[in-house]
């Protein structure tokens, strides 16, 4: 066994002699580009010994200059002695959000935990919808030779009182010899399904009926996350996220669907979800926890329409074509195996229903893990996402919209964005002197600006007097943070390069904050017309819930200040985190909330708010910090003259 | 294109220059053994090019005589131009079974109908599990845009009454795109299960109710027998029959089984019967009838316990280990593509359930299409296939069991025993000159010797008195057609290989006549204690109904004189032919038929004869011609004093 050392990760793994260092590379999970995965062509897996030697094919990526500082392609590398690493930026793709984060922040358990206890307020039971059971057979003999399947059906009738038991070959293959391994005292993983009935998918030898583990997954559009979960106590084992790989086809869904039709494109899209983010990620959490894939027998996951189609590998064309008409919004019944899922392969894969094709199962289990279905206050749910989805009622009405709000609030279309991972500047501040304040994700060097800081910068400049009303920013101001190009263009400045050896400025352009304002017209002139569809206006908002990968740090106030949020009782307004991953979480843990949620599913109505007239206007008037009528937004005019 | 002929076979395709002549062997539907599958290693496929030339590879299994001859190994060759191939009989393994036959046989019609028949005079409904209906859906606009799956259950739930509607993932991906293409008319292959439940397994553009076909298996030791079925109108298509390709890893089941726990062997058997036999049937029959796989939707199969285990790749080696236990009787549900198998890939695979380790799915099949169930008659049902199974009872009860007779009915064991195909002889007499007439299959040369044609050999030779009643041969009689080598060893020669141009002689020898012998005596001593075992005897048999691959024309009054079947009254005595294939073609045609097969799997008693110490001393006394107690056979006494 030779050790490798990764000095950028501070991680260290040991591997036998002679191990391919890709290979190596993602068992110590660590995230590393690889389009062409390891034949060598891509030349994306570029990295720098810097201790000891390997034995490396020469590349026409790796330039004279570069071999001679160490540079290999990782897959073109075998590992012959102890060796330290260090993976490029460029590599793992940090900027592109590729990098898998785990599970830390105290802010993601407390939301974790309010999810969980919504639940159980609620009266729902946590009782899991795939069971193990432990069943010690009887022998089989003479007079007692009926087959083993027989046995097994025999024993789980007189047992657990279940007259239909059901398999599929693989498992059948497994009982011969495992029953007499096993000494017929087995247990069997199975899901009850109605009055009586079962399908086994699992049985494994003696008694390991506390060993049961699930995997909830978010599959947004920009951002992956996952967390493996102990089904036997609910407790969260492992968490991980990372970007979605199908960024590199498209940052939205139009453009990924558009992509899905060329070629083998949906075939690409669905092997990016899976193979290389979903697998990845399971992996990682794999390694951290010590739990092998087999023991995984339950899975759920939730995405917009768009992502759910890529997912199962469905033409998707008609989701962007008038009339908009998804293939499904209920998933029928999925094998893990049939998508090459890295789980147990029998598993079924629950894929949490969607609504129409522009709101999805993200948002359906968002409302799950929200509470709202169980109040009486009317309540405003709002995803920030890729895109930005809208859900206001209670426990009697559920409608939903969706706003074309693009992908900026994850980052996306932001010439410096990235999405809320290590490395994102999550909060700024700028003083009188136009320099700002800022709080980096991991504490790490600044790489990017993700939505909950682009929020604030937007909101201190206007405040600074950086930017005007219309989010231009101003001419003639006393610093070197800003600057203009040949057209007229400006730029402010966030982070000069030099301060952290970056590859370029960390800064926000006229046009990066043009199309924010627009994502965040979107999103108000969506509430505008959900509510006015009602009748309603924003009095009768009791509380507003924002989900989404908008970023835990997102400063509600400062929110309300650019116009994006209705200028009500800041109180009022809560960020939940990841409503679909704690909704994919639930349903995993209890088969109540999965009632629940196909309830939802069945119950929302949906408007099509692109027919709608009044949304246009409304987003017009929008376009504009924080809005152009300013009385809608009484306590930012105050604070606006204030600050004059 | 060019023409390749088939001289041997009277067959001509038509192929792309430069085609590999294996290739175009096989889609000429002409077997050829080739277990290497065509790497050139094994020298298998060596065939005679008698008229044309082609570009071929040198090869070891090639000497320089044969080369000049015109002899090249079929996968190591291009077809140029017009050529014509003789196919050796080593290459096409008639000897082992392994020719497909075509459905011919006026009697094998006859044996079709009545079984057909069989069933209508039961007042069971001709309506098959699977179905076909044809639906105009709604087209989908801004007010009525649910999604494709939704439109599709909502149709089928108001125009055919179910309510719940599944299907898997390939299915659900080809809707999208097909629904438009077929301007939302379809077609849907469906498999209605209980009250308001179906599952889709298939959808088609347009109109195609009436072209709905299923394929029907009888999965025999050595040999394997398939029909192509009009699902819409109960026609027969097609037939094939073949050797069973698992024969080279032994010729019955209990060296199967051996072989199936050593290395890779299950896989071997597994990929013989499916792959090696199976699949190139279907193709055959697919040839011959236009008929494409992924219309063939409905598959029913039958063999022994493990021959049916083996078809699902089951660990089978506690089949022949005390207590003898299985490891299912009835199958789980399994889809085509989890075997390989070349239909449609959504097809369910009904396997027809087994009794016990020895008594199989071919049995309940061959108890159905021969109405026994059904009628207040004693009848005694005899599988005569590999091994000897036996159900005697009527409607109000079954009793079944195994009799380890071996595969010398279908020719194993027995040094020119072959399977009842072409170039078998079926047929033989043998005057008081000791010279034998013989008729053969297809009226082709004679390569060996069927079961049918053994009973007919011996008990002739019995007659002639070349053997006495213990089966050995007489020594000093008057003709050439007696050897005896140097052990003593007798032998019979009924074909002179220079008569025909053969190999060898086709004889039988003191060796075979033992074998044959002990399988008779197999079976008459396991009717006998059945019999016993309900305190009943020969007397209370109404009906005889011989079943089995010992070929179709069984001389029944030559079985009795051999004392293989009991001496009674000979008209009670009827050849049902393949009574499994025939139960398969059944089951696929109603539902009602495969219900009742169902039942009568659960309520067969298995009487397991190797615990039966009566059963020893049965064998015994059978070992003999006709039996060591002549006044058994009353009828052969007599005819025995008459040829003295």
């Amino acid at each position: 066994m030779v050790k490798v050392k990764f000095t950028s990760y501070n991680k260290e793994i040991d591997v036998l002699e002679g191990e391919n260092l890709l290979e190596a590379i993602r068992k110590a999970g660590v995230f590393i580009d690889t389009p062409c995965n390891g034949s060598g062509s891509c030349g994306k897996c570029k990295v720098k010994i810097t201790a000891g030697n390997v034995i490396s094919e020469d590349s026409r990526h790796i330039t004279e200059k570069e071999k001679k500082e160490g540079y290999v392609l990782a897959c073109q590398c075998e590992v012959k002695e102890d060796i330290s690493v260090e993976i490029p930026g460029t590599a793992s793709s940090s900027m592109h959000g590729m990098k898998i984060e785990d599970f830390s922040s105290k802010r993601e358990y407390e939301i974790f935990e309010r999810a969980k206890n919504q639940i159980l307020k609620c009266g729902m039971e946590f009782k899991t919808y795939v069971r193990k059971d432990y069943l010690e057979l009887d022998l089989p003999n003479l007079n007692d030779n009926i087959s083993d399947f027989e046995r097994l059906k025999r024993h789980i009738k007189n047992h657990l009182n279940c007259n239909n038991v059901f398999c599929r070959l693989p498992i059948l293959r497994k009982i011969p010899q495992l029953l007499r391994e096993a000494d017929f005292k087995v247990t069997i993983t199975h899901i009850p399904r109605g009055v009586g009935k079962t399908t086994i998918i699992d049985i494994e030898k003696g008694d390991t009926t506390d060993k049961i583990y699930g995997v909830a997954v978010d599959i947004g559009t920009t951002s992956v996350a996952a967390c493996l979960v102990d089904l036997y106590n609910g407790e969260l084992i492992a968490k991980a996220s990372s970007g979605n790989a199908q960024i590199k086809y498209g940052a939205d869904v139009i453009n990924r669907i558009m992509y899905s039709t060329k070629g083998n494109g949906l075939q690409e899209l669905n092997h990016a979800v899976i193979q290389e983010t979903i697998n990845p990620l399971l992996n990682k959490m794999y390694m951290d926890s010590g739990i092998r894939k087999e023991q995984v027998v339950s899975f759920v996951t939730a995405g917009n329409t768009t992502m759910s189609h890529l997912f199962l590998g469905l033409y998707s064309n008609f989701l962007r074509m008038e009339p908009y008409i998804p293939a499904f919004v209920k998933t029928p019944f999925i094998k893990a195996s049939e998508l090459n899922i890295e789980v147990n392969p029998e598993t079924f894969i629950y894929l949490i229903p969607c609504v129409a094709s522009y709101v999805g199962g993200d948002i359906t289990a968002g409302v799950l893990s929200s509470g709202m279905w169980n109040t009486e206050d009317n309540i405003l749910f709002i995803d920030l996402g890729t895109n930005g989805e809208i859900v206001f009622g209670n426990k009697e009405y559920l409608m939903t919209c969706a706003c074309s709000a693009g992908p900026a609030f994850e980052g996306g279309e932001i010439s410096c964005g990235m999405r809320a991972s290590g490395g994102a500047i999550e909060k700024v501040k700028i003083g009188s002197d136009y320099e700002p304040i800022i709080s980096v994700i991991g504490n790490e060097k600044p790489l990017g600006i993700c939505g909950s800081g682009i929020i604030d910068l937007i909101c201190s400049m206007m405040f600074a007097g950086i930017i005007d009303r219309k989010g231009k920013i101003v001419k003639n101001l006393k610093t070197n943070r800003i600057r203009f190009d040949e057209n007229g263009i400006g730029e402010y400045i966030l982070v000069f390069k030099e301060q952290y050896d970056l590859d370029r400025d960390v800064s926000i352009t006229d046009v990066d904050i043009d199309n924010f304002i627009r994502a965040k017209a979107a999103i108000y002139s969506g509430i505008t017309t959900l509510l006015n569809n009602l009748g309603m206006d924003f009095t009768m908002i009791d509380k507003i819930y924002i989900a989404g990968g908008i970023g835990n740090s997102l400063n509600i106030g400062n929110a309300v200040k650019i116009g994006m949020l209705p200028d009500i009782d800041q109180d009022k307004i809560n960020y939940i985190g990841n409503s679909s991953l704690m909704g994919c979480y639930l349903t995993l843990m209890s088969e109540d909330a999965r009632h629940k949620l196909e309830e939802i599913a069945n119950h929302m109505t949906y408007v099509e708010l692109s027919v709608d007239p009044l949304y246009m206007d409304q987003f017009v008037s929008a376009c504009f910090l924080p809005h152009t009528d300013i009385e809608k937004f009484p306590t930012v005019k105050k604070l606006l003259e204030k600050s004059l």
